[in-house]
C-alpha cells in the first residue's frame, strides 16, 4: 500500500495528551522553584513532609507486619482479586467504619490503592470535564490535580482561620452554580489541624441538603483528634445527602507506602443506586484494585491493634502541638493557629513586619538557607502568608526547629514602628 | 442568603459521570450476559481466568516472600516514595530490562501500580479525546476499557489466524489517519499466545515509522515463550521508534495481585523528552505510585530467582500446550492454533458444524451446563467463533477438560453433510 503522504509528519517530537499537561502538582511546582540550600553549619531539619514515618520515632505496630507477613506465607493472596477487593477485606473495612447513625456493610465499600485512589474514583465518578468542584481553601493539592487533569473545574471555598478554619458557609453557597457536581469536605483538614463540630458539619450538610449536592468526605485523619475535640464522620450526621467518604491505612496506621485505601458509600437516599455505585464499580476496573496481600491483611490490622497505639501516636502528636504552639506564639510577627487533630499546624506570617520577604514562599526558602529548617509555604496550599508545620516530628528536633524559627523571625523582624504583638491570631487558639 | 431557587433539584439521583459510564470492560458484560449453570453431574473446571496462581499448582518462589518480608521487617519501607517509584527499585527494573540494543537507566522506568496501571498512564499520556488508537483484535479487553473511558477512540487492526495471528500489516496501515496518537502492540500476546519474529515487529516498526507514530507495547508476556521461538522486545529493534514498553511481575514471577509494573521508556530519538516524559511523570502523581514494600523488595526478586525457575514455568505451560492441542485438533469442529507463548491458546469453532449453537458466547455457556467446564467466549476479545482457554491448568485437568469439549462436540456435531476434518487450521499449528 502506498503511505498515506499527507499524514507523515516530518519530524518525531511527540505530543502529551491533554490530560498530562492539565496534571499539574500545585506544591511540587512551588518547590521545585524554591532555592533549598540549607546553611551548612545546621543540621537540615525538614518539617514539609506529611508522611509520619520520615523520623523513624512513629513505627508500626508489629501486629501488622505480622498479618502481613501471614497472608504472605499463606501463599493464597498472590493472584487478581475483584475489581473492589476482596469480599472479605471489604467487610473488614465495612466492619470498622460502620456506625448506628450510618450502617454500612462489604457492598458499601470498595478498595482503591490509596485515599488518592480512592479520591480518584470518587471525582471522576461524578463529576464531568466542564463541571465544578468546590474543595476547600487552604487545602490539599491533589482535589485541584485529580479534578483539573480530567478537565473539572476547582472552584475554592474559603476556611475561616478566625474561626478554627470552620468553612465560610456564605462563600461556599454563593460559589454552587448549575455546574457544580459535589462538594469535598476534608475534616479533620490538611493542612489546617481542624476539627469540625457536629453544628459545622450539620450546617455544611444543610447546603449539600438544599442543592442535592452529594458530598466527598476526605476522613483520611479520621479519628485523629486532640483531647476537647470529637470526630463526627458526615456520613453519621446526614440524614439524605449521599456520601462518599475516603480513608485508608496511611494516616492512623502510620504506612502511607501500603496503598490501601477505601471508599465507603453511604447513601440513605438511594441517590447512587442507578449511576454511582456502578460507576464507581466500572472505574475500579481500570486498575484491577490495591495489593491482594494487604488486603488480606486488612481484618486483623483493623481489629488487632490495641486502642492505645492510636490514642499514643494522637498523644504524641498533641503534645508537640501543644509545645510548638507555645513556642511560635512568643514570636513576634507569628500567628500559629492551634490545631484541633490531624498531624499539621499553620502558622500565619505577619508579612509587614518581615518586609526583607516578598510572599511566604521567600519567607520560608531564606528559613532554608539561614536556619536549615524546611517548612512548606501555604501558597502550596493556596493560601498566602502562612506556613505549614508537620508535628510528628520527635519533640526535640520540633523544640531546635522551634528556637530557629525564633532566630529567623528575630534576626528580620522589623524593629521600627513595632507595637507589641496583639494577638490578632493567639485569640483564635484553642476555640 | 437566599437559596438560589433556580438551582435546587426536586429529587435526590445523582449521575455518575461520562467518564465512569463509558468505563466498559467488555468481558465483564459478556460473562455477566451468560447463565453459567454447571452440570450438578460434574465438577466445575474454570479454564477462563488469565491468572496462574488460581490452581495453586504454581507457587512462587520462596526468595521472593523472603525479599518482601526482609522489606517489611527493615521498617524503612513503609512511607511514601516518590510517585515514580524509589530510585533503588528503578534502578533494579532498568538492569533487569536493559538490552545492549535499547539500553536504559532508572530515569527510564516509572513504577505502577500492575501492569494496567502502565497501559493507563501511556494511554493517557499519548492520546487526546477525539483522537484514535490501533489495538489488536482479537486483544485484551484493558485497551479498550482504558482509552475509551476517557473519550479515546479505538480502531482494531486485525491479526491473522492463519499466520501465527500476525498482524495484517495492510489492514493496520489502511486505519492510521490524522487522528492516530499511537500503536498499541501485544507481544506475547494474550489470548491468542502468538510471539512476533524479528521480522515481523521490524515490519511493524516500518510503519510506526513512515507515520512518526509512537508504540505502546504491551509486553508483560515478555521471555513467556516456548522453545522455538525468540522473543524480541520491539525496543530492542528499533531503531527511531520511541517506544513506552509495559510490563511487571504479574505473569512472570506469577504474582498479579501484587500490584507491580512498570513503564520502560525507550526513546532513541528524544521523541519523548519535552512533553511525554514529563507528563508521565505529572500522571504518576495523581496516585503516587504503587506499593513500597514489593518496590523495595524488587531488586532481590529481579536478581535472586533461578533462571531455571521461569523455565519450568514455561515448559509447564508448553507441556500443557502440547498436550491440549493434540487433543483439540483431533476433534472434529474444532481448530485449535497452537500457541508459541504466553498461557493462552485460542481455540476456532467451526460453528456451521454446530447448528445447536448461535455462536461462541452460547456455545461456551452450553459447555458449561452440559459438562461444567468453562472457557471464554472470543467475543469477549472482539473475535467471533473462537474459544480461548487458559493453559496454566494441572495437565490431569486440562486433560479432563479436553474430554469433556469432545464429548460435547461429539453430542452437538451436525452429523449429515460432513466432510471429514480437512485441517483447515491445523496446518497453522507449528508455523
Amino acid at each position: 500500500m502506498e503511505p498515506q503522504r499527507k499524514l507523515q509528519k516530518l519530524s518525531w517530537g511527540i505530543p502529551a495528551s491533554r490530560m498530562a499537561r492539565n496534571t499539574f502538582n500545585p506544591i511540587r511546582s512551588i518547590v521545585d522553584g524554591m532555592k533549598l540550600v540549607p546553611n551548612p553549619n545546621k543540621d537540615m531539619i525538614v518539617l514539609s513532609i506529611g508522611d509520619p514515618t520520615v523520623f523513624g520515632n512513629l513505627p508500626i505496630r508489629e501486629e501488622m507486619e505480622d498479618a502481613l507477613i501471614h497472608s504472605i506465607r499463606s501463599q493464597k493472596y498472590n493472584g487478581y482479586c475483584p475489581s473492589v477487593g476482596y469480599e472479605k477485606a471489604r467487610a473488614a473495612v465495612a466492619d470498622y467504619v460502620t456506625h448506628h447513625d450510618a450502617p454500612v456493610d462489604f457492598k458499601d465499600i470498595i478498595l482503591t490503592s490509596g485515599c488518592s485512589g480512592a479520591l480518584d474514583l470518587c471525582i471522576s465518578c461524578l463529576a464531568n470535564p466542564g463541571q465544578n468542584i468546590l474543595i476547600p481553601r487552604p487545602g490539599f493539592s491533589i482535589y485541584k490535580t485529580l479534578a483539573e487533569s480530567l478537565g473539572i473545574e476547582t472552584k475554592y471555598y474559603d476556611l475561616l482561620p478566625e474561626n478554627s478554619w470552620e468553612v465560610d458557609l456564605v462563600h461556599l453557597e454563593s460559589l454552587i452554580d448549575e455546574n457544580t457536581a459535589t462538594i469535598v469536605v476534608n475534616n479533620p483538614s490538611n493542612p489546617c489541624g481542624s476539627v469540625y463540630s457536629k453544628g459545622h458539619l450539620q450546617d455544611l450538610l444543610e447546603i449539600a441538603e438544599r442543592y442535592k449536592l452529594p458530598i466527598i468526605a476526605d476522613e483520611i485523619y479520621e479519628h485523629f483528634v486532640f483531647s476537647g475535640s470529637t470526630y463526627h464522620s458526615m456520613a453519621s450526621l446526614s440524614k439524605n445527602v449521599p456520601i462518599l467518604s475516603c480513608s485508608g491505612l496511611t494516616k492512623r496506621f502510620l504506612v502511607p507506602g501500603w496503598r490501601m485505601g477505601w471508599i465507603v458509600i453511604n447513601d440513605k437516599n438511594n441517590a447512587f443506586a442507578d449511576e454511582v455505585r456502578p460507576g464507581l464499580v466500572s472505574l475500579s476496573q481500570r486498575i484491577l484494585g490495591p495489593n491482594t496481600l494487604v488486603q488480606a491483611a486488612l481484618e486483623d490490622i483493623l481489629t488487632k491493634i490495641p486502642e492505645h497505639f492510636y490514642e499514643e501516636t494522637v498523644s504524641y502528636v498533641e503534645n508537640n502541638a501543644k509545645a510548638f504552639y507555645k513556642k511560635m506564639a512568643n514570636i513576634r510577627g507569628l500567628n500559629p493557629i492551634m490545631p484541633k487533630g490531624a498531624m499539621y499546624m499553620m502558622i500565619g506570617i505577619d508579612m509587614e513586619k518581615f518586609p526583607d520577604f516578598q510572599d511566604d514562599v521567600s519567607f520560608t526558602q531564606s528559613m532554608v538557607t539561614e536556619q536549615s529548617v524546611y517548612c512548606l509555604p501555604a501558597k502550596c496550599f493556596q493560601y498566602p502568608n502562612f506556613f505549614r508545620v508537620v508535628l510528628t516530628t520527635p519533640e526535640n528536633v520540633l523544640l531546635e526547629a522551634g528556637e530557629r524559627i525564633r532566630e529567623f523571625c528575630e534576626d528580620h523582624y522589623r524593629k521600627s514602628n513595632t507595637p507589641e504583638k496583639n494577638g490578632l491570631y493567639q485569640g483564635y487558639a484553642y476555640h
